[in-house]
């Protein structure tokens, strides 16, 4: 490819909404263009690197005897009634009438699809297991689309389903999965990566994996044990504590708090430490009437991932502030007389003694409050995040750190909702009708191309590994008027493409300072320098975009010095 | 792959709603599950195929010098307003709104996302010529889907934009991309395609070819000349008549006609050719009041395409019974009061004389009508359907014929509509803004898959071309049971696999019959077939699916048959 007709625009300027490197530099170097609000043109620079990425997962799902099919984009509303999805999923699911005012869908995943295609087929155990899959573009209308490719409303995803006889069956595909998972990642240049359990949200099932790419910009909070490598998602991280000292219990008393409406006020006020505090907090319901309050150590968080499993309700932040049920600011667990109102007790607040909370009155809180001694016997529920320095919930030993994570894939337990709902069956062994067992398997290519360049990249632009870069060699002659100079470039150029490497040639005329910029912004991984001086000596120069490497050599030797440079490393 | 695991229903029973033979058979051979109507899912049997076919469009683009690159699904309805086209483009586009409640719409093509990819990238005449594709998913809410993969609502398609300096540069680089194309069928087994002129639709532009499948199914009429080979689309094609000999004119005299309404009656009881008649029809403005009344040659038919370019309106036929308007089934240029009407002749009325025509009164028509005489001079159209035996516009001489085909590409030179209206500017050699012309280029890929299907089928099944074919190999082993059956077939199915072959094998404890069926009904164009009494004489068969051809070779000999056949014929 030439440069001087590469469709990509290059700018110094960074963009101004652009806070990530991968998205300021894959907009600088014209990797892709925004066409609205998460969403992209690709162009050819970003597409080809998408592309090989593709690739290498399409060849790991074969290796896991992975079917490549490919399920529609838009399905009929009755496909996913038969899940219940069409009203359980939220507006993030676009809908839509068709000519003839029939309700469709932009499909977010394929479970339906998958089970609509296996149903009739199968009949025996004999064809389990299988796996199938899809490389396609979805749109999910995110609300937040945000860094890039990071996060987007449009994107291409691989979406695999695989069926099972058992769950015995599904937990062992489910690992080979995970393995061949690693090798994607590695493959493509990932290296700061991990898999941490996680939620299973939309999906249903049982257990979830989440690979998370570390990074400080990640939305998600992982929760690390460096000491038995416990992992998990901050969503559904399991909070464990020490068991506390015994107080003698003193008594209650009601105490005048004016204007101190949060735990640092109260507790300052007070001359206490948050964590003797009671913190309340309200959600709504969606789509119902009624609240939820829970009650936390006035330290901690409520996660609402792990309150939503407890509840069993599809909840929201709410203000309570002009609700009259509520005395915003004073709320505490006695006398609390709210309407249609469900209380939860986190585990923090176990076993603790002489606590300051709300007095459900104007200005005014308890002290010396004793849950069971008030309120009589109550369940306690994990309903709060984990913190930084909290023991580990699996080797209880070694204490927690937070970190934070970008998806970068999640693998899934689906068991057998889908399979249920929908009426697929098949005879085991013993000639029983049984439903099968799925698991799923989903990650998003752009996404990932974003991830890998956030990882390799220095201050002049991107680096990218030679497996998944659009062109594994840039060509830069200085001075293309001397002969000499641009018939060797392109003698060199026409070869490298005889033989299947992907090339990019500088034929303009620009100055090497310039020429030299742009190589390193848009980061092809081999870059051949083809110079008057060094071509006097009749050699050549090749510098490696990551390492900044340089070699000089005979030039006749530079065209099998790439081609096996690129078979040793490109794996 | 092994068969057993294949997720693809066979059935023996043909679908009642299919007609065409591809249809059938990719139903009956599990290439495809219908989801809704016009919308389908591929299993890995028809989307390997596609894919081969995808791989081979991408070789193609490429050697033309095509970007690949990935333009959004999903787009804003701005980008569509400045082209005019989110008004133009009728219900055949979908649109919803977001969940900020924003006109979006799934893209058709993409000529507007072209140049807003390419607008800010481009100044300088130095950078065109340049040619950026795509290969995705489309969905167009057509009114009638039909035939399997030839007519759909949702397909993949490798859609192309050319940008040029000159009017010269684009026809050299559309001759270019219409030779890639006769490479591309050739190439995906097809041999039954010619191009022909096109009408350019919604897209705008001049000149236009389509390519076609010639099928008696297909759903476009094509006039082809045996004597110079010119082909037109129908709705494109040139009408030319011979002089008629002038008649003495006969003086205007009104008749009763009675019931008889159409010009068949009409023709019969005068006596008279129906060449001899004027046909009018009539046709209702869309969005406007008013009608459009045509006169043709009472044997003709009305192009509607041509009639469109002529009126500049877009019209829908009109049924005039119920139209105090009109004197329906007597209508004629003599009289006609209809309030918002616009009138054209066709050409085939020019010199004609004496004809029949409607009165514009109950049960009255006009014999011995002649239409300078009675209405003065007027305009004659080309705006009627070419007649088989009609003298080719072409070379003059000899006469055409008409032949049915399916659309498989279409290439349009689109001129500067959409650079123009959306503001794209270069600097041409003499330093003058001017706006790029632009080319652009479709290929549908399962509607070629399917046409490939239609053309190499027999009356057992699918017959596919080995570039195309999703397994090269289908090993068939008779007997399973027998051990050393057995061992041949699955070392042989490993060697393969290991060598790149895609290779399927029916590892099934099937009858013989059985197995030859599938194998037949599938048609994978290699069959090994491993039984325990060619073994014996250490022989194994192989068979060419498409050509019935078998052979019988030595069993060690048979990979590197496979392996140079595959080599020697897949190209």
């Amino acid at each position: 490819m030439r440069l001087s007709k590469l469709v990509a625009e290059r700018t110094k300027d960074t963009p101004s909404d652009a806070k990530l490197k991968s998205h300021i530099l894959m907009l600088r170097a014209g990797f892709m263009k925004q066409v609205a609000n998460g969403i992209y043109t690709l162009t050819s620079l970003g597409q080809k690197a998408s592309l090989n990425i593709e690739n290498i997962i399409r060849e790991e799902m074969n290796a896991c005897d992975g079917q490549e099919v490919k399920f529609p984009v838009v399905m009929p509303k009755e496909l996913w009634d038969l899940s219940g999805r069409y009203s359980s999923i939220g507006s993030e699911m676009v809908r839509f009438q068709d000519r003839a005012n029939h309700p469709m869908l932009l499909g977010m995943t394929h479970e339906e699809a998958a089970v609509h295609l296996a149903k009739n087929w199968v009949n025996s155990y004999n064809q389990l297991p299988f796996m199938i899959y899809q490389i396609q573009t979805k749109f999910r209308d995110e609300p937040r689309s945000r860094g890039g490719l990071i996060r987007v409303r449009e994107f291409v995803m691989k979406d695999a389903y695989s069926f099972h006889t058992s769950q015995e069956g599904l937990e062992n595909y489910y690992y080979t999965i995970h393995e061949a998972y690693n090798r994607i990642y590695n493959r493509i240049g990932l290296k700061n990566f991990i898999s941490v359990k996680s939620d299973t949200g939309m999906m249903g099932g049982s257990v979830a994996h989440e690979f998370m790419f570390l990074n400080e910009n990640g939305e998600d909070e992982l929760v690390l044990c460096e000491g038995c490598n416990h992992s998990a998602n901050q969503e559904v991280a399991e909070c464990v504590y020490e068991k506390l000292k015994k107080e003698e219990l003193q008594p209650l008393k009601e105490v005048d708090t004016g204007d101190a409406k949060d735990i640092e006020s109260v507790a300052k006020l007070l001359k206490v430490d948050a964590t003797k505090c009671i913190k309340a907090v309200v959600f709504a319901i969606k789509k119902e009437e009624g609240t939820i309050v829970c009650f936390v150590r006035g330290d901690k968080e409520v996660n609402e991932a792990k309150l939503k499993k407890v509840c069993k309700k599809d909840i929201v932040p709410y203000d309570a502030s002009n609700d009259k049920n509520f005395c915003a600011g004073n709320i505490g667990p006695l006398n609390l007389k709210a309407e249609n109102c469900e209380i939860y007790y986190d585990l923090s607040l176990k076993d603790s003694s002489n606590l300051v909370t709300g007095a459900n009155k104007a200005n005014m809180h308890l002290i010396n409050f004793n849950i069971i001694r008030e309120i009589g016997k109550v369940d306690f529920y994990d309903i709060s995040k984990v913190q930084e320095g909290q023991t580990c919930p699996n080797c209880l030993n070694h204490k927690v750190k937070i970190s934070k994570g970008v998806e970068i894939g999640n693998i899934f337990q689906l068991g057998t909702k889908y399979t249920k709902s929908m009426g697929m069956f098949i005879k085991d062994s013993s000639g029983e009708e049984i439903n099968p067992i799925m698991g799923c398997y989903g990650i998003g290519v752009g996404r990932n191309l974003a991830c890998v360049i956030e990882e390799n990249c220095d201050d002049k632009g991107i680096c990218l590994p030679l497996s998944i870069a659009p062109y594994k060699v840039h060509i830069v002659p200085l001075r293309l008027d001397d002969e000499k100079v641009s018939k060797e470039a392109f003698n060199l150029y026409e070869s490298l493409k005889k033989s299947g490497v992907e090339t990019l040639i500088d034929d303009r005329n620009s100055a090497p300072g310039v020429k030299f910029a742009d190589a390193d912004l848009i980061g092809m991984p081999i870059r051949v320098i083809v110079s008057p001086r060094s071509l006097e000596s009749g050699n050549l120069e090749i510098k490696l975009r990551k390492t900044g490497e340089t070699v000089m050599l005979e030039k006749d030797k530079v065209f099998n010095y790439i081609l096996e440079y690129i078979k040793t490393n490109n794996k």
